[in-house]
């Protein structure tokens, strides 16, 4: 379901962005650049005075942003800054799209999926996976939820953001869903990249030395994910090319040579300890990806009793 | 100092391999087919039969695969195990070349090379970078240590296990200070991936649906180290496209998503842990790379009374 089309001259019908931090302002800057009448809105007006010089229309009031546009997205720190703007204009927004990109949970986007179709606004939910100099070129990568008619409307709109955008379902907490497990492989991974840079500094090494095989470590870490995914869809984790015992003797080397030089351990003394919970549980002659499992179910047993939120 | 040469016909000088795990059996496989007369050692011999049927000679003790050869490659679990091994031979190994690609610690390394000096062998330590089905074509990436001399000499027969070799200098331990850092990321980055595709699957989200994401973020994770890597070097972060606090802001989300899922958090916790350290101090608006000098701070200041072992 990837986009391949832009609209048409005639279809550049009217946007909105409401909030002009660095990702509003990228979106808004796009569809400029595509040449839709773009209004943008921001609690702090002075960050529209770039856009406005671009041809934006900078509108006084959220009421006044909403009412200029069919289509309104929404782009701010979380969804409660998201709920604090949208809510007192509920009345605008009825029958018009709302495309929330604000990053936040996928229970938080159900809620506001709920909240939405309550007051007669059409939802889509999205993320953007790519940071903001992505925006408008090819590298940027968009995820969206919600009702397919909802995003085959906005998708000729959305097109002009550029890159690849992905619709992942009816429902609307599933954008959010992809978008939360990559932020964690992508902070996990950056705790461990410091980490290292950190390691190679008391042995005298700098960060340009390192890069490039940090670089070739990176990339066999992106084909190593491949073969996890691909054990753990069919929860089978053969350990005929390695071993959790062996991987955590190799992690706990790392751990001493660390701890020799003073420098904190915390976070992979955390992964050797859930492995070691796996080694526990009879695990141990598996490979690494038995951890998805291990993680899984017991996610699965508390789930039974975890309420969940909203539609 | 990549290798760009291998051994004339002429060169193919004998090599012996003492340690046939699957890293030490892909080595021997590797020289036989490049036509090195190619004797290998194992504790346990019967790992030494597919290798003589490769053409390998499987001798009988470890003084007997020593004498057979003048350069003598150790691959085994780790430093313990080689040492126990080559310690009794070293009357054997007088005037030859060791190369040691066993995985361990740099003050490891550091302490083999001084044994080795003290027994007038020529000591060269070795990190492999790659999984054993590199070994002997283009992926395979060597990183080697100690007197340069001593890897000019050895680096014809070492280019017949393929790949990239690089030389990182004189001290013996350094190899294994890059191997560190580099399995640090590693480690920890799969520590996020698994964790990933548990959160996924508490959402119905297949690891094969979240995998074409999570490689382009791994793609994104190796962009966004060549960042740190700059920044850290200049000991300069600035916050300007994101912060600390941003950052913790967005952890904390998935932090939150998980819990209320049951999925242990306690990697991630921790980095958050090490993030907000930096943050008590002053850093909040600097960007996440500031902890590469956070953590090797605390290192520094430890660093005064560590003792540091050997050569
Ligand atoms: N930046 C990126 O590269 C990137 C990449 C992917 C996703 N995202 C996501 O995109 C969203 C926006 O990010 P961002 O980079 O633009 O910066 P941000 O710091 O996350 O959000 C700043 C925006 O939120 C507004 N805001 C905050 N609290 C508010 C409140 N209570 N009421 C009204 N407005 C409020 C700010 O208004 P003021 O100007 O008045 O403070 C500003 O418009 C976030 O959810 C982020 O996770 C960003
Ligand atoms: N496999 C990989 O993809 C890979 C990649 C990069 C680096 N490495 C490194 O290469 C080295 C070898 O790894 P590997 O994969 O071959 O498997 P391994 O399980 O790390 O090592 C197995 C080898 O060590 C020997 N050994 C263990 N304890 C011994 C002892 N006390 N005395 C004598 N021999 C002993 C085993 O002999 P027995 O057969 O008699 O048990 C076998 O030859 C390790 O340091 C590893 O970290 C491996």
């Amino acid at each position: 379901m990837n986009m391949t089309t832009t609209a048409d001259d005639e279809d550049r019908v009217p946007v909105t962005v409401l909030g002009l931090g660095p990702m509003g302002a990228a979106l808004a800057s796009a569809f400029l650049e595509n040449g839709y009448p773009t209004t943008v809105w921001n609690r702090t007006a002075s960050k529209a005075v770039a856009l406005v010089e671009k041809g934006a229309v900078s509108a006084a009031s959220v009421a006044d942003a909403v009412r200029a546009s069919q289509l309104v997205i929404v782009s701010v720190l979380d969804y409660a800054a998201a709920r604090a703007i949208i809510e007192p204009v509920a009345a605008d927004l009825q029958g018009k799209m709302l495309v929330n990109v604000t990053t936040d949970s996928p229970d938080r986007a159900r809620e506001m999926a709920g909240w939405a179709s309550g007051h007669g606004v059409e939802y889509l939910d999205g993320s953007i996976m790519t940071p903001t100099p992505t925006i408008g070129r090819p590298e940027a990568v968009f995820l969206y939820s919600g009702p397919e008619a909802v995003y085959e409307k906005s998708r000729p709109v959305l097109a002009s953001l550029g890159g690849t955008a992905t619709y992942v379902g009816a429902d609307p907490g599933r954008a959010a869903a992809f978008d939360f497990a990559l932020l964690d492989v992508f902070w996990t991974g950056m705790a461990g990249v410091v980490h290292a840079f950190a390691l190679a500094r008391t042995e005298g090494i700098t960060a340009a030395e390192l890069l490039p095989f940090g670089r070739g470590i990176i990339d066999l870490l992106g084909e190593v994910t491949a073969e996890v995914a691909n054990d753990a869809d069919r929860d089978h984790y053969p350990g005929d090319e390695s071993t959790l015992v062996s991987n955590v003797t190799g992690m706990a080397h790392i751990i001493t040579a660390a701890q020799d030089r003073g420098v904190d351990v915390s976070v992979l003394r955390s992964a050797v300890g859930v492995a070691n919970g796996a080694i526990a549980a009879g695990h141990g002659e598996d490979n690494f990806g038995r951890l998805v499992e291990v993680l899984a179910r017991s996610a699965a047993r508390q789930g039974q009793d975890r309420p969940r939120t909203a539609a």
